[in-house]
């Protein structure tokens, strides 16, 4: 049995805010009485991420600049938990139509996991998106500008291409392929 | 080829800063010249990830309260490159023996993600210690109290166990399986 006891939240204020980010400075009190302040968190909604597969095996990309890594990327769909998705299911088909066009036939939750148990409150939910197709409307956010592109997914579980990658996703490969080890009837030929 | 174009940053401002957090505000300017101000950005140094193994196959797991999930979390041990490491593979070797007084034979980098390239300018580098043993000396942080537990490499792989997963713990996990399939020679039995 742990020894280890969570520490005691004597006071929390929000220290920044905005559209887009906003910071919680909590003070804290440890078991043995020691005072920790502030204690700085990102106080996020959650977020999904989404593998959409086509029926012949392909899976729904991205290619967009993201400016924490300075550089244009490629990898998975995903987004915010928004106020008025009733479950994180409903952001994840949301976020994959608007970011893409691509709806899917059904999704199965693989795992759900801290974005960065350190200093982010939020989790995410990871799915996998089966009967990918360009049937719906993209939505895109003011600032975004998407490129859609199919790749056949054992070339992108492989995670090999140059380019920058994303802990998010190589996580989302994780969950995938743990349930497709689960599901082989499901993995993608 | 790609149409899409990288923003310009135009100006840049650090906007808070102490030991714990440091946040950048960026002006940023699209390809076609919209401005977007303030672009926050965590501005955080590299981060490792270790999955240490001893040569009987298990793995070195942490045991802590981490205040972002407000839980006491079961997770793999890493931290922060600081700026007097030669090299990520120096630092997850000296996180590795300050967290569980763990060493190793070796270490392989598995792979290399964004930790968030939306708001996140680091990077977190994976690796995979072999011959892990407890011969070095803990040195916790200030506000770590932390318990070393052992768990068969299998079991961990499936993370499936109750309680809070961390993405970063789930992406190590990936690049670790990958680096098995690639040297199966070394996969723990």
């Amino acid at each position: 049995m742990t020894e280890l006891k969570p520490w005691r939240t004597l006071s929390s204020r929000i220290t920044y805010e905005d559209q887009w980010l906003r910071l919680r400075a909590d003070r804290c009190e440890t078991s043995d009485g020691k005072v920790i302040d502030p204690f700085h968190i990102i106080d996020a909604s959650d977020w999904v991420n989404v593998a959409a597969l086509t029926d012949d095996g392909n899976v729904v990309l991205i290619r967009e600049y993201r400016h924490g890594a300075e550089a244009i990327t490629l990898g998975l769909p995903g987004g915010v938990c928004d106020r008025e998705d009733d479950s994180p299911i409903v952001s994840a088909a949301r976020e994959l139509e608007e970011e893409t066009g691509y709806t899917c036939r059904s999704f199965v939750p693989t795992g759900r996991a801290h974005a960065n148990w350190a200093d982010h409150s939020n989790e995410i939910h990871f799915f996998l998106g089966f009967g990918a197709e360009l049937n719906g409307q993209t939505n895109l956010d003011e600032n975004e500008e998407i490129e859609v592109e199919l790749c056949p997914w054992p070339e992108f579980l492989e995670y090999d291409f140059s380019g920058p990658k994303h802990t998010h996703h190589a996580a989302a490969l994780f969950f995938a392929e743990r349930y497709f080890k689960r599901h082989p009837d499901r993995t993608p030929k």
